[in-house]
């Protein structure tokens, strides 16, 4: 956590977020207000936080990771976007440390050269949408990094992925899986695109596929910039 | 900066980085050993990092943004990786605010959504590859952050993204501009597809170009995630 990202928490009256990231950073927390909810009551709780800075309290909504990327930053300003034009909050949005730049600081300097950023989550974008731009990051040589890979329900589209990146990468492309990056739980694990779906992949993992250049040595994942070394 | 990149340098016998860079942390090197290099000198500095790390120095090399992303950490992993085995000192890459993520916080919320991330820059990539991955990125309807989208010698690149970009995405697609992102310097624009390229865009610029669905509202860009609000 930034220095910025902790002032602005203790600055707050009111914490909103999901339960598991309130006790996250709990020690922050001893005389706030906080609102918490389940997963998947995004609206409700980004609903609650407008609400309540339009009584003129000052209200932290924590993230983790990045909350400007698949966060709650665009939701609250969308929110805000409803009220009326006069009493519309100012909202400021502070950038942290996004899980895909965590989980590839864990794998080494797989992100050297261009990139695709993808989630696999079809809840609330069509899986047509998902799998075409799977194969135009696969087609343009992106190294691909994917949030959301798999839950218990949705299990199929990660052999997808890996199908389609076959058809033009060897199969032999390193393949890194990241979990809980940077907290207690963390571990990481070095496959290979033709192997890598036999690993443990769950909704905490972030899978990053190498382009054509990617290549491992000493357990870390390298995508060279491109430099005659 | 984190407090686990503060504690890093503080931790380290010598800093190694580009001089501007190092300007930018001068408070925290008053009993430091720095080794500082101009520009495009890359080689040079990460390999005198080496050096000193396989002589049992503690170093930190400092990059701007994450390191891990187009950064000093995949160089500095080749080049340890050059040395014979026995005698490789240990890398850890603490990831940082990302040059896209702290850009997309001042913009507002454009990254809500699956995103590609370019350089331009043909110093080490060929223009053709970088081209192919513009195209794949407009056909795949990515929200697209673009790294190094001009320089002095460099001009018609980011004409040709947009000559691209307009084949797929309307004229008023939104496009932010930002300059010298969390830094005192900082600004950014909001333009439109069609006009963005006669804004201020330099080798300090990084611009990110709207998908389908972004739109702006109170002077922020926002790319829904798909939300039902």
């Amino acid at each position: 956590m930034t220095p910025r990202a902790r002032q602005a928490i203790e600055d707050a009256e009111i914490i909103v977020g999901y339960d598991t990231y309130l006790d996250l950073i709990k020690a922050l927390l001893p005389a706030k207000t906080t609102i918490g909810t389940g997963m998947m009551q995004e609206i409700d709780r980004c609903q609650a936080a407008v609400d309540k800075a339009m009584t003129g309290k000052q209200v932290a909504v924590i993230s983790s990771g990045d909350p400007g990327i698949y966060g709650m930053a665009g939701l609250v300003l969308e929110l805000v976007g409803k009220q009326p034009a006069a009493r519309q909050p100012e909202v400021e949005v502070i950038p942290g440390i996004s899980a895909v730049g965590a989980a590839a600081s864990i794998l080494g300097a797989p992100l050297m050269h261009d990139f695709a950023v993808i989630s696999l989550s079809d809840l609330l974008t069509p899986w047509e949408v998902i799998k075409k731009r799977v194969e135009m990051a696969v087609a343009g040589d992106f190294v691909i990094a994917i949030y959301n890979p798999k839950s218990t329900r949705r299990t199929s589209q990660i052999e997808t992925v890996r199908e389609i990146a076959l058809k033009h990468r060897q199969a032999d492309t390193p393949v890194g899986i990241v979990h809980h990056a940077t907290r207690t739980k963390e571990d990481m694990t070095l496959s290979t695109l033709d192997n890598f779906t036999k690993e443990h992949i769950d909704m905490f993992s972030l899978v990053i596929i190498g382009n054509s250049q990617t290549y491992t040595a000493n357990g870390k994942m390298i995508t060279p910039r491109g430099y005659h070394v």
